[in-house]
């Protein structure tokens, strides 16, 4: 009977995250879901995105936390649209809180959205939001072991960031086995070492980001 | 109704947590359970403090994770008994998990029972596990807004351990204000500066657990 529950709720969920994804292809936006551990740097990645992509692209950001507006304060001083949600104790977004955050975005003046979901490694896996791509960014202090602990979320991912490596020298991490635990559970999948603090590989992932914002679906 | 079948869950999960802290006392057992971050560094921690009291303390060792058994596997190798318990998709341990290791682990042989819960600021908080002492250790490179962001966590900690403080001349943490953001939502909790990996303020950390040992229920 928990599993019926369970199941039913999921469902739910994926149809409102299917809703959301008319929605966004109906608007011509590319989203992107980020996912992480706390601190991992998933709200330094999107700030860094808009710093180098804001002149040509048209941007808007979805802040997902428990608690706090912190990340979305940030995001307002560069002069893009915003939504925080806070999940109260829930670990992760679902596609009803990101339906809601549209109606307070100016969807039509956006080509990408950026999604920053829950610090956590394994409640989002389970809740599609309507996203185009998944991102997860992993770094270098939390060890090349989190492919191993966390395998369902780096095998969700279509696009795995390595961000701290600036850290690299100051920490033990073994970046070829962390390379060979990400390829033996998401064969295909590119890996982008970057560090979000010295502008380290970057420039590798917004290229990556302006080619697929290329593809995205036409509004014509 | 859904809010109904939670607090049924949450109850039966108290009632159980009980049993196993009665378990735990009728044994003169001190239990801690560790919650972090994945990578904060939990399982340095428990090797550390493995190395350092094994000679004086009787201990045991839970090891919690979605998947893997690579935690248990470094703890084995310290000829300390340990369970590990994977939850699949479950962000938390519960009272359930932790009462069937106790059915593999020699409780009467056991002084201090070290539980690393699964790497995650949200859902720990809400499944006590019959332990005598929150443990919640953050990290230096997660950033010093985490007190902010998962409040609950922090709240419930009877002590925070701030882990990896070799790397503060290499990110920007600002230690002041992280300090005060976890005073300001558990006043009088003490925070211990300490790094796994160059042993600074290790020995407080074990002196503090040697003192709460000397405090724990008599078995006579």
């Amino acid at each position: 009977m928990k599993i019926k529950i369970l199941k039913d709720i999921l469902s739910a969920n994926d149809q409102r995250a299917k809703e959301n994804r008319e929605l966004l292809n109906r608007n011509g936006i590319l989203a992107i879901n980020f996912t992480a551990s706390p601190g991992a740097g998933k709200t330094s990645l999107i700030l860094e995105t808009i710093n180098r992509l804001k002149a040509d692209i048209k941007i808007g950001v979805v802040e997902g936390d428990v608690s706090s507006s912190l990340d979305a304060e940030m995001v307002v001083k560069k002069g893009v649209p915003v939504v925080q949600i806070n999940t109260g104790g829930t670990c992760h977004l679902d596609a009803t809180m990101v339906a809601s955050a549209f109606n307070n975005l100016p969807l039509e003046e956006i080509e990408l959205l950026l999604i920053e979901n829950v610090g956590n490694l394994i409640c989002p896996a389970a809740f599609a939001l309507g996203e185009d791509l998944n991102v997860l960014i992993s770094s270098v202090p939390e060890g090349d072991d989190k492919p191993h602990k966390y395998p369902v979320m780096f095998s969700k991912a279509h696009l795995v960031v390595l961000n701290k490596i600036d850290l690299l020298p100051h920490v033990l991490f073994d970046l070829p086995a962390f390379t060979e635990a990400v390829k033996g559970l998401n064969n295909g999948v590119e890996i982008f070492e970057v560090s979000c603090k010295t502008g380290q590989g970057i420039e590798r992932w917004t290229s990556w980001l302006s080619n697929r914002l290329n593809k995205r679906p036409s509004t014509s």
